[in-house]
């Protein structure tokens, strides 16, 4: 399995593929192809591991809804332990965790902008199931559900509706990152940050793309790059599973308007999702609940259209470049005939 | 000229754009192209407005070796003021700052790799003047010289050698992670955290690139990137300019080798190169001299060979996926044949 590493300067975690490590001569990656649906592996599949399948309960010789299996090259493994230790100065562990592929849907559908409401909803609550059964798993310090959608997206298998569920040993920076911002904002004004970045979007209205009864999607103010959207939860609830209880539908109504949006609008651009929910904490050292970070952490998604790329002034300083003011691209988005 | 905002919730700096917008129908970049040496416009430029231009000093008749320009497209401007200010919890400013671009040599040659060591000598004692300029200015925070090389690396114009240097009126977060992270290690150990890697590195070997007397060349332990390179110098010294006064030939000469294995070992990559300086700070208040932090920061350059895509688990995460452990490419690239 992939080894964890961890950048001594800045505490990032990186996995170093070790075991099917390429060599350098083979160094480009050229292996995404387009799926056809007569041997399409998501339509097909007799050999992955089944982890979960959503199933009609009246009718379970039905066939499934939504399928999870293992990943088939896999950067996280259920097997071992984390085995945290040194070399020299530098930490590192075992890549300890899970990798699932989630099949959002059994036809040969690319785009998640494509399915019904009703097959979205399913995918979300597949994500909750799934991590919901993480967090249980004391060695576990993070799930993220996320989506790759085409070549630039990262997808290596273009044709088939899916997306992927990691479960790390170890808290994901950007995640820290998060809540510690929220914490210092928490902290000063003894209000969410995230709730108060909701009542000014929804105020103002420039940057709002879509509003759903529960959820707001916005470019939010500092876009790192042209299209990026927030989705927002209006009820405040710093961990995804929980906060999303209830208001499964109509978050599912949300992506598909704004997944329509960005399809129709920008002519079918990769992109990628990413669920922010809180880190897993133990509740007490003795019990296995767990409980999250309950006022300050405000868990959302982000969306993130791939149609530029970064240069050496974003790479050394962390800055970002936008080329589009965020209110141009919302007011574009919200202009979409769907 | 653009705005600066700030994320609200990571603390992290962007720059939009809003004078010179794309419209959104109008969102894929393609303005790059390859130039042509008869109508480069850097081989031909006159209409660019010189900052700065290295001469023989016997000879100032005889033509430029490295020459300074404002960048044509500046995302940042030295005139007016930072302006900080709010919108309602935003925080924005003025882009005030300085955008220019280093012309590395009067040939129309494309890679640093195939300057000479004494060209990329003088390269490197203009960032040296040109950032020393910026920090006598108080209203400066930080100042980045960094290099795209190639279509791959954010390059528009491909076909002569140049690079940009940034002064920026507030701190990049990058920048802010290495010192706080670098500042824990010193507070614990009493040492510099990257004293201590050149230290270890050497000891072990197996991730050295190329070592010349003054500096050490290393794939990072935690490699980002399957063959990104940390160029360190042996002497300790938070700030670029002050650190490699009279090493600056060493350093040309480290460069020429790394870049040179870069190029034949990798057929001709795209990347990216960027100084990680310590940002400037006032000694007191009341005076105009600068210091920056001394014990607990140490300048390095990284470069960045861009050969690889960061899909939605990147993303969400800040993990990076390395697939090719560092150990594998330094070798590779130390038994490239020059």
């Amino acid at each position: 399995m992939p080894e964890l590493r961890k950048d001594p300067i800045v505490g990032r975690w990186v996995i170093i593929a070790t075991e099917r490590a390429r060599r350098p001569g083979n160094f480009v990656d050229a292996t995404f192809h387009n799926t056809d649906p007569k041997d399409c592996p998501f339509c097909h599949d007799k050999d992955s591991k089944e982890i979960y399948a959503l199933r009609d309960p009246k009718d379970p010789q039905a066939p499934w809804k939504v399928r999870v299996v293992e990943s088939g090259t896999p950067l996280f493994s259920g097997t071992g332990s984390v085995h945290r230790r040194g070399h020299g100065l530098y930490d590192m562990c075992d890549s300890f965790g899970a990798h699932e592929v989630v099949i959002e849907t059994p036809e040969h559908i690319a785009n998640m902008a494509d399915l019904s409401v009703e097959q979205i909803k399913n995918v979300f609550e597949t994500y909750s199931l799934r991590i919901n059964h993480h967090k249980k798993n004391p060695d576990f310090q993070y799930a993220l559900a996320y989506k790759n959608y085409g070549k630039a997206a990262g997808s290596r298998l273009i044709g088939h509706a899916r997306s992927q569920i990691m479960a790390t040993p170890v808290n994901p920076i950007r995640v820290k990152d998060k809540i510690s911002g929220a914490k210092k904002y928490y902290e000063y004004h003894e209000r969410c940050l995230f709730c108060d970045i909701i009542r000014q979007e929804k105020n103002s209205g420039e940057r709002v793309v879509v509003e759903t009864q529960h959820f707001l999607a916005v470019t939010p103010f500092a876009s790192r790059f042209p299209f990026e959207v927030w989705v927002l939860p209006k009820v405040h609830a710093c961990d995804f599973a929980e906060g999303v209880a209830g208001y499964e539908n109509d978050l599912a109504k949300m992506m598909k308007e704004l997944l329509l949006r960005i399809k129709i609008g920008m002519d079918d651009p990769a992109y990628n999702y990413v669920i922010q929910t809180a880190p897993f904490r133990l509740e007490n050292s003795g019990g296995l609940k767990y409980r999250t970070i309950e006022q300050d952490y405000h868990w959302h998604m982000e969306i993130l259209p791939r149609i530029s790329r970064v240069a050496g002034f974003e790479k050394g300083t962390g800055f970002y470049i936008c080329p589009i003011p965020p209110e141009n691209t919302a007011r574009f988005l919200r202009e979409v005939k769907i």
